[in-house]
Formats: structure tokens, C-alpha cells, sequence
């Protein structure tokens, strides 16, 4: 039998048998848009119990309920990556958070810069992004999309042991790579579109767990830098070596 | 003097003292949208002579005249590197090419394959992507949008001396990596979201001038494959040494 096509996450436990209630979107979507019924098959995927085939029991307009039967895949923890990014545009907001998703970062930080006008994010409608762009791309853990914060509280509280690749767009003169960096907990810094203040970069450059990082000749747009950026840590210290 | 922060692609040689008429369009934009005037300053580029610094010197609702001053960047062309992908959706398609344009693909090769539907692209509009995304990025160069081609024609008439970097979803054991690549001519492949047929695979794959590239263990959209291939080949081959 063909994997069915369909992933979705869940709040619920997945193990053998176990029994698991749909939302009233996701019954909707199952039922409603896609046109699934009793006896059909879905993948699920909850962050902790990796990805199940689960069998339709139970298909209502707006409820319905799943049955759990066999694991399809182990969980698969993303490295622990984390992105910072400053939102500006809803549009490139919600694709930065789809591509942090699907490249493979544990946890999605909004921050607050000296160039940043954004006074809050739609936090529902980011976490919602990172749950479907991994439906999409096969993972089984979706990352969290954390609160918004100000870039020198994130710095003022920063981890002991996380290192910090700082794409930095005004950088001048040789750039750092990653080829001699070591593994462990890391963090990618990307500006927003005007850069980071010359306060930011000043401090930045001066923090002991800050590598700064060219991403090339041109000035990406955020979401381009943030998908780049993604790519050079995943290659070098991640999982797609 | 501050430099100017509008960048502007025109057809017209630049050299000092050289008159460049803008188009409708171009007029509109800095009169009506941009409120520049007579004696108001901005930055030309026409992808052969650099970048110029050009004065306003008519202004009407309709048309303009600019003149040259100084050249303020030489001509820097990206690395002989061409984006093949395939097109599927419109809002997609316009990412793959801004995409292209800020990475440094020198041509963008849009193909139809065994799993491609769209028998045809909107040139001009890509082509105006391309143009938009290099005035934003501080390029000098404006990539070549390609007409529509068969995947099948572009290999049979592939030039001898250009590799090309096959980023295959499907890929199964040890990735191969750039590190040990030669320079030169490259292109890069990105498959459609419904991956390429086996048909297609196999011939990629016997063929002597193709390296196939993991894109890390999830199945990544066709434009983040596009920001993440362009990556991987420009910090190991291209101009973000």
C-alpha cells in the first residue's frame, strides 16, 4: 500500500491503538476539502513520538476521530539551531518561519531591532506556518515559535554554550567560515532589511560567542539570507552532512 | 553626499555626461511613487558598465531625462551559473527568479518536466523579476531569464564544458559534496515539488557531467532547494569565497 500523502499534526500521544480526536479545522480539511472518509489513511506527527500511519474510525462535518497503527518513522530531532530574525512584512515573516522549518531549526526567535518597527507579531498565525511547512517537508518536529523579545534582552540573557552566526550584511574584509566551528548548541542572527544599527554591530562583533558570517557579495532580502545562512550551518555543523 | 538609494536598470549605455531617457514606467515610478525632481539623484545599472550615478535632469509625469556622472561600482559579473527549475506556481515561480537574481545565477532556465504541467511562463514577468531583485540586491548585473525549454532538449544539447549540480530529493546513501569540484561553467537543477520521474533520474544521474547534492533530510520547496542549492555552490565555488 502507498504512504498516504497526508500529514498532520497532533496534540496527542501516538502509540498502537491509540484513539485520536481531530479539530474542527483539521476534521474539516480532512473531511471537507480533501475528501477523506471511514478507512482512509493519514501520517501524524506530534514532536515527540515521530511520524504514524493513523486510520480514519470516526468522519463528521466538523469532527472526527483517528486510529494510530504503526510507526512510519523514529522522531527526528532538528539540530539544536536556533533562528533570529527581525519581522518587517507579514509576507516574508510567514515565509522565514516556513523555511526555518523546513531546513531544519529547532526554535524560531522574533526579535525586536534598532530598525525594526514591528511592535508584536500574529504569534498563532507563525506557529501555525512552522506546523504546516512541516506537515510538508516530511519532518517530525516542529519547531517553536518563540515570543517576541528585544535583540539586547536575547543578548542580555543569552545561553553560556550557544555560539552565535552573525550575518552580518556591512561586514568588511575576509569572511569567517564554519569550516573550523565546533558543534554543539548554535544560534543564526539575521537583520532586518535596513541591517542592524551601528550600536547592534558594535556589540555584536564584541560578544565572545558571536562568529560573523558574510553571505556573499549582494544584499539578500531577509528571507533569502535566512534560508542561506540556514544552508551554510546545515552543511557545515548539521544534519545534512 | 549620501548615495543615492534608488537603483535603476535601463537599457541605455552609461558613460559621463551620457543622457538616459526612462521609460513610462520608470517616469511614473520616480515622479509619481518616488516624488524625486529636477536635480534629485539616483543609481543606473544596465548590466554592461557598472554602476552610474545619474542627476535628473527633466522631469515630466511621463517621461524623463537623466544624466550620467560617475561610475560608483564596476561591472562585477557573477559566476557562469545557470538556475534550471521547474515552474509550477506563479507566486513560487516570481521567488525561484527574485531568488536566482540576489544569489548570483548569471542565467535562469526555467524547464518543463515529466511532472511539470505549465506549457508556458509569463517571460516578460520573470524577466522583470530578475530586474527588480538585482536593482534591490546592489548588483550590476541582471540575470538572463530563459525561454521555456524541455528537460529532455536542455540535456540533449547540454554544452561540453559545464557541470551541472543535480539536487535530487530522492537520493539515497552518501551524499557527494562541492569540496572537491572543479571550477568553470555549472548549472544548477532543481526539480519540480513532485520530484522528477524515474525515467528522469536515471538519465541524471548516467550522465557524465552531473554531481548529484542531498539537500539535507527533509524534502525541501522549490524555492527554498533554489536559495539552499545556490548556497552550497557559491561558498564552494562561486563569488562568497
Amino acid at each position: 500500500m502507498a504512504k498516504p500523502k497526508i500529514r498532520l499534526f497532533v496534540e496527542h500521544g501516538l502509540n498502537v491503538g491509540n484513539s485520536v480526536p481531530l479539530t474542527q479545522d483539521q476534521a474539516h480539511y480532512l473531511f471537507g476539502v480533501m475528501r477523506l472518509g471511514v478507512g482512509d489513511q493519514v501520517l501524524l506527527l506530534n514532536s515527540r513520538d515521530g511520524e504514524w500511519r493513523a486510520e480514519v474510525v470516526e468522519a463528521a462535518k466538523r469532527r472526527g476521530v483517528l486510529r494510530c497503527d504503526v510507526q512510519t518513522k523514529p522522531l527526528q530531532m532538528p539540530p539544536d539551531l536556533w533562528l533570529l530574525f527581525a519581522p518587517i512584512k507579514k509576507a516574508r515573516t510567514d515565509f522565514i518561519v516556513e523555511k526555518a522549518a523546513e531546513m531544519g531549526a529547532a526554535r524560531i526567535v522574533p526579535i525586536q531591532t534598532d530598525f525594526t518597527n514591528s511592535e508584536r507579531i500574529r504569534h498563532d498565525r507563525l506557529q501555525s506556518h512552522a506546523i504546516e511547512a512541516t506537515e510538508q517537508c516530511g519532518g517530525t518536529y516542529v519547531p517553536e515559535v518563540a515570543a517576541l523579545s528585544r535583540l539586547d534582552r536575547v543578548l542580555a540573557d543569552w545561553p553560556a554554550d550557544r555560539q552565535l552566526m552573525f550575518c552580518d550584511e556591512a561586514r568588511v574584509g575576509p569572511a569567517e567560515t564554519l569550516a573550523d566551528a565546533s558543534k554543539g548548541p548554535w544560534a543564526i542572527l539575521i537583520g532586518p532589511e535596513g541591517g542592524f544599527s551601528e550600536a547592534e554591530r558594535n556589540r555584536l562583533i564584541a560578544l565572545p560567542f558571536t562568529t560573523p558570517i558574510s553571505l556573499g557579495p549582494r544584499i539578500l532580502r531577509a528571507d533569502t539570507a535566512a534560508v542561506a545562512a540556514l544552508t551554510l550551518w546545515q552543511s557545515a555543523l548539521g544534519d545534512w552532512q
